[in-house]
């Protein structure tokens, strides 16, 4: 194998900078408007950050243009990083969150669009920082949906070359037009989104700056409130209206496209949406039923909007909390703590294991089986009317079973920190899910200020681990990725 | 295919029903020597078990002996459920467990060889039922190492056919006699051990009826005790005797042929019998280390037997107690938790999802992040120094898959019976694992007394499903096997 070409890494990671700084000043408006104290701490980190990305632009100037497989898993593992890195400077230099490794842990969760906060009273920090904070993962949610329907179908990971679709009219033999035209595509279809969930929210009687800030955590399915309370106050409309986005957020962004090109035949036939739709909806009526018989219910349709918007923000991995699921009653808060192991749609911003895997997993399941009772028998998984190559499946497994080692260890390791073990468990899976609450002390209406900084670190690789799909990272720590 | 054999599916289990009510008398000598009130319910157990075989056997005298498949895994899994319900007689008609479900839940418990208890009082219990509750373990074991080593290999379940070697000099292609005289050299070698452990524990000052009745369980990697206390106040000597048996019993008994044979190398050749034995050592000796650090420990040997004992027990799925591990320091509990899902070796009484089934899949993790850098090159898994064929890795997984699926089942529908989180996680692993002793209210110093009845039924399964290494069960519930 050839050396790698590192310039060309940092020219990226420099070029992403620079986008970084310029959407630190999206937020200055806010800054100015509610000004309190040290209003220009976004202006200032905005500058530090276009500095320090045209200083490593001019010193890579003239870098070779050559970006092979192993440079892309070290551009995005280490974009993920150094964003997150300078993404903290609005935090420090506001003061809003002094300690660095709190800053880097809500840094990393809106980048990684997990959602998890080490905010105490998010009510008293200013409304500049706030929208960066939900800036953080909106831009999340913009690389996210990048790199899984464009980059890692092309680096092969985890099956996702099966289930992110070819977006229609794109050359498929060039990777880098490809990439581009696919991304300029999806994005536009993101801000769209983004600005008809601002617009139906204002509708609801939601200010310009938490319509923003909700748009923004609902499309990344981040998670992020401006509220202490989450979405626990908000109206019915409001909190429909964030149940249908986050649903949306939770599909492949494909289907988008070609539902905006009215071909919902398309859509129909795609079997991970198929599950995703029905999944979520008998899920939902199941909880309330549950629900309804256990208790005495006065209001139907408050229990099923509860249900409905916290089964569709775990499997969504967006983390938004309109009614606090440990407390419901019997065993419900475990129906939703199971849902934490779903995850959103491949090509979606969801993260997880993704419905399409679990789809393929089960499907594979029932024809292993099969081909117990019919060795010489050749058994073929279907998906999407086509039979899987035994390759994809083998990808598929080997993830599920990374990610669940992954689980257990992380788990371990929490209870290294001193944590109990539900908060052990919760934490880990809210992290590696990029969910955001979890169960125990980290539950919907705890935060993870109390953990210990270790432990904090620890979480923000989960992350990053859950974020990238693990392999993405997995694979820099090995022997053979650094080999000649 | 060929309609389904009942016939002589039924003449086989009225045959193995003959062989239980002759084991049934051979707890008749305890029975009568420490006799207090219904001396003879092993006697009538035995006399009504041995007619109903008999019974069975006159009406299928004319079977024909064609065994197939199907009628493979309908026979494995119908015995052991049938040999359960008759192997409840004792208690029953003692009394010592009045209740059906109990006394089929301590059955079943015995015969998979799992050591889940619902009695609080184990010391009351009659000399001759309580041999017969040992008894049921050691039969259990009987059955499961002429299957995992004679049968599995055959239907091709979860890789076994990878794991255990051949048995030198027994006809490969015969499938009658080769199962007759591998299980013949097998069974003697576990008589044989069996009567090791019997004298070194009587050496220990430990009476011919307990040593008996440990020896049962230990080599079955049972775990039922004689003792409301477990092991727990046995001598260190006694405690060391079945650390070193709970360790033979979780090894490939086809090694122990070769050690026999005087073929040591052969022993050391073997992959999983390196790791069982590396990783039992080095994860004591951390226990061990940890435990020291954390508390003022006066007594080290002690601590390290404690240690040594209850990662040799759990391990080797027997779930003897000779310490509370849920009051250990810190969080060394969480360890003994996560040692839970590792289980025995291949080919040995373990139970659980078996050490060589974790060897494969950490190499092929590892493997397939090196393919995900040269997507082009082939990259094998190697076992015992040989490349392993994708398709027995596939095997491997989806064993793995359906084992942990199962878990989360398993602990959601505990969760219905009430149970609290801990205490349904520990249930179903401690039964799914064949173990014994979970954690949560059904811990080392607790019982499965308490779970409600549909609960036990449930667990009941779990165990049947874990010893019989799931397939054998599932299978039978699947459309297509039925199907013609």
């Amino acid at each position: 194998m050839s050396k790698i070409n590192f310039k060309i890494i940092l020219s990226i990671i420099g070029f992403l900078l620079i986008l970084e700084g310029v959407f630190m000043f999206t937020g200055i408006p806010f800054s100015l408007l509610h000004c309190e104290t040290k209003c220009y701490s976004l202006l200032i980190s905005g500058i530090i950050t276009i500095i320090s990305g045209a200083v490593i632009r001019y010193y890579t100037r003239n870098a070779s243009k050559n970006i092979g497989r192993r440079e892309g898993y070290i551009i995005v593992s280490i974009a993920w990083i150094v964003i997150s890195l300078f993404g903290t400077l609005p935090y420090l230099i506001s003061g809003a969150i002094p300690n660095f490794t709190d800053a880097f842990f809500e840094t990393i969760s809106g980048f990684t669009t997990t959602g998890a906060s080490i905010l105490t009273d998010i009510e008293s920090v200013p409304s500049g920082i706030l929208f960066w904070r939900s800036m953080t993962q909106w831009i999340g949610g913009m690389g996210i949906i990048v790199l899984s329907v464009a980059i890692l179908p092309i680096l092969g990971i985890g099956g996702m070359q099966l289930f992110v679709a070819e977006m229609p009219g794109i050359a498929p033999d060039k990777l880098h037009p490809r990439i581009t035209q696919t991304a300029k595509r999806l994005w536009l279809i993101y801000v769209l989104l983004t600005l008809v969930e601002t617009i139906l929210l204002m509708l609801g009687g939601m200010d310009l700056f938490d319509s923003l800030c909700h748009s923004f955590a609902t499309m990344a399915t981040g998670g992020f409130s401006t509220q202490n309370a989450s979405v626990a106050d908000y109206s019915a409309h409001i909190q429909y209206v964030l149940i249908v986005f986050m649903f949306l957020a939770g599909t492949n962004f494909t289907l988008h496209y070609f539902a905006l090109r009215g071909k919902f035949k398309n859509i129909w036939k795609n079997e991970e949406y198929r599950y995703y739709l029905l999944f979520t909806l008998s899920v939902t009526i199941l909880i309330t039923f549950i629900w309804i018989l256990q208790s005495n219910i006065n209001n139907i349709e408050k229990t099923f909007r509860d249900s409905l918007f916290q089964v569709v923000s775990i499997i969504t991995t967006t983390g938004f909390v309109s009614s606090d699921y440990l407390i419901w009653p019997g065993f419900l808060w475990f129906f939703i703590f199971l849902l934490m192991f779903v995850g959103g749609s491949a090509g979606s911003t969801g993260g997880g294991i993704k419905i399409a895997r679990h789809i393929l997993l089960l499907k594979n399941s029932s024809a292993e089986l099969k081909r117990s009772i019919h060795p010489q028998a050749i058994i073929p998984v279907k998906y999407n009317g086509k039979a899987v190559s035994q390759d994809i499946i083998f990808k598929v497994m080997a993830f599920f079973l990374i990610y669940l080692t992954i689980f257990f260890i992380g788990t371990f390791v929490m209870t290294l920190f001193g944590l109990d073990f539900k908060s052990a468990i919760g934490s880990t899976i809210a992290t590696l899910g990029n969910i955001g609450p979890g169960i125990g002390k980290v539950g919907p209406v705890h935060n993870y200020a109390w953990i210990p900084d270790m432990g904090k670190w620890f979480l923000s690789l989960l992350m990053l681990l859950g974020r990238l799909e693990l392999f993405t990272v997995l694979i820099i720590f090995t022997s053979s990725f650094w080999k000649k």
